[in-house]
């Protein structure tokens, strides 16, 4: 998928440490494996026992970290981190995380992956109260829940304080004492615990960030569960029961990275599925299978393998493009974008060519994509898309939460194919999806969020409920 | 291939434009598509008919041109633009090209791919008559022996020139009136030459450049040619006729970019084709095939074709790695390889492995890889080498001037494999590879510079005779 | 003064406007004439009517502003900026002014000057009601107050804020509708308004600001008053009126910028009156009289006029001093001070140098100077310092909240004089420190907070009263 | 005078060292303490005994080495830097200096502080026996010199290559075995040599560099004189005995630093007595004497002095100025230059202010510094410049060789009042600048280059004669 244009960005990427030496560089290994969750924003809060140390601001993780001492200044055993996405020109570094909350009589500090679908409500009636938020993001909300509680303990607090927001969430929350992971009760967003030879604990959005560290996979997080580590272990609690899995259809079909595994499944095989089942639904007429680098290569060689046809590199990705590239005029302007993905010329010319694209957002990129390969001589472009129509927004984590920005939404596959040029086009169906990714639990879709394709979504939407 | 850690670096890319608004831009754009070819340098030096204006530093060519005003300076119709790979720590801005020459009555620039054997030899006599180099590279020779010129006319004046110097050489020579190219002999380097639509032409080290700029493939330069560009047009000349193609093998196996092509010869197809023969020549006992990202990748999947096995995404490399990256304590620094490049647990373990590389030159990564692919539950890896044994240095423009640094020159097959801790190795043959790349030109090796694997140097090595 | 060693730092800079074009750009001009007052973070939010905008980071103007489009960004034709000292080290982002608060139906900007002294108090008492609190540092504490308040009106609610807080204050505060300024009801710091010639307000700590945007003096604010500016112009009115005049002496003595005026009295011409009543109370014995650049200039010129000696520049400042100077080997220490201050050799050498010095705070860089000047050949030297001894910390806005770091609350003069080496050291009078600034309010001191010197505070210390 | 504006520009400053551990560091302080004399670029080139190494780049010396891995590279017990200032928007890093010579059998690194008179025609000669320059400089023209002499010693050639070259050079040169330094046979630029407490010598622009690094003066370097230092000292000679000492008046009117001493005589002294003989040659009507910062402040404290005035801080220069500074549109263009200078008005107001400027180039500055007195409440501008009207470029190493852009040139001193808007205007009689500097060289002028006022150059001028 072409990253910058797709315009479908994951919110986060989260890391906790316990009980480990060097727990700031293994959360900076740690995030950097998490890059492609969020690029927009980087932090780290470290914990020495006494206090608890924030470092974080704009742009990728080493842009962040561009000077060793940021990092060595966040000493301690223990930390969380968090990357980020945020809207473009939204510079606003009070919604990097994790927040860190100083109180005169102790700090903590939060890590959030997911959205609240009740934010807005609850945010309104803390405001009545006297409450101040200090970011525009939903994340701080639970903080202001756990302080208004009168509850005894710090983990009443939060039990109670967990009951009352609704939506998509893997919270990391940080004090001097412990490392707290809580996943909603419909676990929309993935969270491992892996375990350190040297005898700590580590938690990730993703697996790879456990790999990334060397750890050793311990276990993934279920819905409804909360997890208490510290010095002693780690003692799995949960503060609902009532709980449905339905975990994010997209994680598996594009957000996620293939060496991740998500709940046993690993990410580039279920992509390669994908592409498999979708060359047995929507065979097509071509010489070569090309996927859009990079998160499409996976279910083009399912496709590719599945039909008997060659699999082939017909588009290549510019791995030097970054922001700092300087945009040309007007007139240059789609020369300047060859740089990001240029196709192979060599490769496609006097071919008719099935190229497999992941998923189809907004379609502004497919349009040229399939220009580009016609004008480098390709005889026809059948277009098959690994995930079915995408037509209804997310609000559980994902930056797409208007319909108007869904091309599916509003036009028919073949209304598409003529907007695109492409000779065909085709969707992998639900059932394929489902199929593919092969999770076996016992709830609707077994067990995943399919609420994109087909607007079914899993909870009430609250403050979004008008937006569906 | 393991970009940084292989230690197999092309010495340069070179590009030049004449005839077109914008030729700055251009030119960026045209570097940028090179930036695999060198990434310690850049720089472009624009003629905007009365003046020839410079600005290059060390770095990408993004962080070269961090600002845009950089670019903006390079007024003119034409230019030329070079990025260089240099020995890590020699922070020498006098070597980053173009390099450009003020003569109290007039200017000239150079952008050179390739290494002269002769050039300690020329400079020593040059010295001795009162030269002074400005640069410690090889590539200003030229320029001193077209000063020394007794030849009335400026063309008269090169043609003397390259007749003294030997080896590899691709120059672009930029002076207020004309656009020159030059090939060595033996046409070691690629070089192509594309129009524009709006009727400037460009050159470029390779035609993904010539995409990049929107421009069409015009022609391939030939050994020996000099070609003029100017307003009338493109006139192709030669400076010897003494010529025989021996075009550098590695820049099919490993150094171009896959959707170039050279000699008419796309570079992924190439590369698949030494991957499906060496299938044939080397089957493995393995499940699943894996390729070395990304360099690998094409052969990869042409041996999992030939061999009817699934290609899988065995390997995956960080795209968020960059120089930026914070090296860790030396106990930490395993941690940090693994940054660069994860095994896919989800997809290798339980599996029998063919682990497919383009090349082995020093072969320190090698072993790395197959211990990071068992620990990830590879029940075997079959090592399987898309290129014959890289055995002999190169002295045309590559950077592997020292036959210690290879391990092929020292180890047998087998001691290798015992190194690597790989279950089985094999190398494509000599004449896997000529065949998988398909030159037919009528000289040895069918055109090919073979030299790395077999010694059979295509030309005497004057400077370097005592290396061989 | 030597200034990054002598650690008396003005905690910050505020400035506004209201209903002008280029409101970002003629705060940042604002700002940057206020850099002296802080130089550790800075920040701008703008309002255009519809949304408040903030853009802030750590360092120094030029530096968070390091692109225009930064600047660019923050649209509308009214504005505040901040510039911060915080202490080395605490790399807290948080911090930097203006706060910009987002409630789900409104938005407050928040830019302080001064320190509360109740703040702690508050906080707790707050944090028991659910608050939360976002940065460390005290100014936020008002904007809670206002959302706890019951009463109906914004500014009903504003007065009962500034009614429960303590201590020093100069708040701008920016909504959609109007910018809002109080003062403490001692007036501890100074601010004042001005008029721009194209019809809008500007509001800033010193006059300086005013000159440097080319705005006219329109009046000083005075204790107690709450100043409301919007687009039908200035409403002076006052929150208390229990007020008493306790402006700040260290701002005439060391902090305010020379061409500022403060409450009328021009600072430059205070500080030759302190020089010139220093040179009566205590004479020397000296040939040249020398002052410690940059803030000693005018006390010592003072003071040569008023003895008939001759002012000479004895001491130098490298004005290319800044942050990036590389940190030598400790053997090299020494050496790097040199940098930053050197002693005139051919002035002071085989003279009696009267060294004029604004201030002794630790005293650390006394020592040095007067060993700098001996070594330089100075005969004798005759320390006179324009101020008297500084005996007690400062709640109200400076940085020096602890008696253990000021020297004078631990040594006698003559003890100093002798861990000095100076020759002799002597202390304007409090008498003649009052009668140099010359305001003349019905107040004790004339109007003047003298409490450093006399440890007669003005008000009730609350959270601080143990220190004193 | 007011620095970027005034476009009187010095063109370098030199440091060297032999014989010191941290030769890197110590060249870094001392060139530090050298950087009034050029803020274009800066460079080190350090020697080990084995081998020079050479960091340089555009800018400021800490931006230049703005990372301690920099200068750490920078091997050696020997050392050489430059300073330098070149002509805005010519970006040329190949300009920057020292420029270091790689030989194939040697090295030789070099540092020039001046301008040769005849270059261009030396240059056109060498270009004709084939040499190349690398830069578009002067400085290179001694190397081709040394390399084409046929003498059989290094020395030999060094002198043979001197005595072809004119104009004004302070040239430092450094081989793995020696340090050299050469002046010109009329010393037009100072160099001081020093002796370090641990045995080694550092040579110098200017004696505020030996401070810097703790050296004793040892003694200046006469016109003629060609130094060795070496592990076996200080070796003085000469190269050529025809001398007369023409030292250039504008080092002590306006470059040197005011606490260098430049042939035994203070700076900051001279330029009080060039106020103080103003003073006596032009009174004036006025209250106050205000200098212009920071060149003009020691004259205009001698002024004041000797006209028994006060001497007052009516002109304040904003110390956080720097090139980062936003540019704002055209219309806040004003606003903007009074960042850099503001004139403080509770000192000009209802005063007739004395302005003492050190000199006048364009008198771009003039103008606009009187109008803001006036704006700022100054009844009348009485204009003092302590040196004679500037009518004639100089060849000798300072950045003005058009007679076009010297406003004395074309105007009167009527017309310049006139133009300034200023109510009387004097310069310095010549007689009062030789008489306030003090040299007393038998020689011409006392043996100072008063040409810039009179015309009188010491030197036939060669390439430059026509420009007289």
């Amino acid at each position: 998928m072409f990253d910058e244009v797709k315009s479908l960005n994951e919110e986060c990427g989260i890391f906790g440490v316990w009980g480990a030496k060097d727990a700031n560089y293994l959360t900076y290994l740690g995030l950097h494996s998490l890059q492609h969750r969020g690029q927009e924003g980087a932090g780290i809060v470290a914990n020495d026992g006494q206090k608890l140390r924030a470092y974080r601001n704009l742009g990728l993780l080493t842009q962040v970290f561009s000077k060793p001492e940021y990092l060595n200044s966040l000493l301690g055993n223990s930390a969380i981190g968090h990357v980020r996405y945020s809207t473009a020109g939204e510079n606003k570094i009070e919604n990097v995380q994790p927040l860190l909350f100083d109180f005169t009589d102790s700090q903590l500090a939060l890590a959030h992956n997911g959205n609240l679908t009740n934010a807005d409500t609850l945010k309104k009636e803390l405001e009545k109260d006297g409450h101040i938020f200090k970011s525009s993001s939903d994340s701080e909300v639970l903080v202001h829940l756990i302080k208004q509680s009168q509850k005894s303990t710090f983990h009443e607090q939060i039990v109670e304080a967990l009951n009352k927001i609704q939506g998509g969430f893997a919270y990391l929350l940080l004090t001097k004492n412990e490392l707290i992971v809580a996943l909603d009760s419909h676990g929309f967003r993935p969270v491992s615990i892996g375990k350190l030879k040297t005898g700590g604990y580590v938690v990730a959005s993703e697996t790879c960030a456990l790999d990334a560290v060397g750890a050793t996979f311990y276990r993934d997080v279920k819905p409804g569960e909360l997890i208490t580590i510290n010095d002693k272990g780690v003692k799995i609690d949960h503060w609902t029961t009532k709980t449905q899995l339905a975990i994010c259809s997209m994680e598996y079909v594009y957000f996620a990275r293939p060496d991740s595994n998500i709940l046993g499944i690993n990410v580039h095989s279920a992509r390669k599925r994908m592409g498999a089942i979708l060359a047995k639904e929507f065979p097509a007429p071509g010489d070569i299978v090309v996927g859009v680098p990079n998160s499409s290569l996976s279910a083009a060689s399912g496709y590719a393998e599945a039909s008997g046809l060659p699999y082939e590199m017909g588009l290549i990705k510019n791995q030097y493009m970054g922001r700092e590239f300087i945009q040309p005029t007007q007139e240059l302007r789609e020369k300047s974008v060859r740089q990001k993905l240029a196709a192979v010329k060599g490769v496609v010319s006097g071919k008719r060519v099935i190229l497999v694209d992941d998923s189809i957002v907004r379609g502004t990129t497919c349009a040229y994509i399939v220009q580009m390969l016609k004008e480098a001589g390709a005889l026809e472009v059948h277009l098959r898309i690994a995930s079915p129509r995408f037509m209804h927004p997310c609000f559980y984590g994902i930056d797409i939460q208007e319909k108007s920005e869904l091309i599916a939404a509003h036009k028919s596959v073949e209304e598409m194919n003529q907007i695109f040029g492409s000779d065909s086009l085709q969707f992998l169906s639900e059932k394929g999806l489902i199929s593919a990714i092969g999770l076996k639990a016992d709830a609707p879709y077994s067990g995943l969020d399919m609420s994109y394709f087909n607007g079914d979504y899993p909870t009430y939407l609250y403050d979004y409920e008008s937006k569906k």
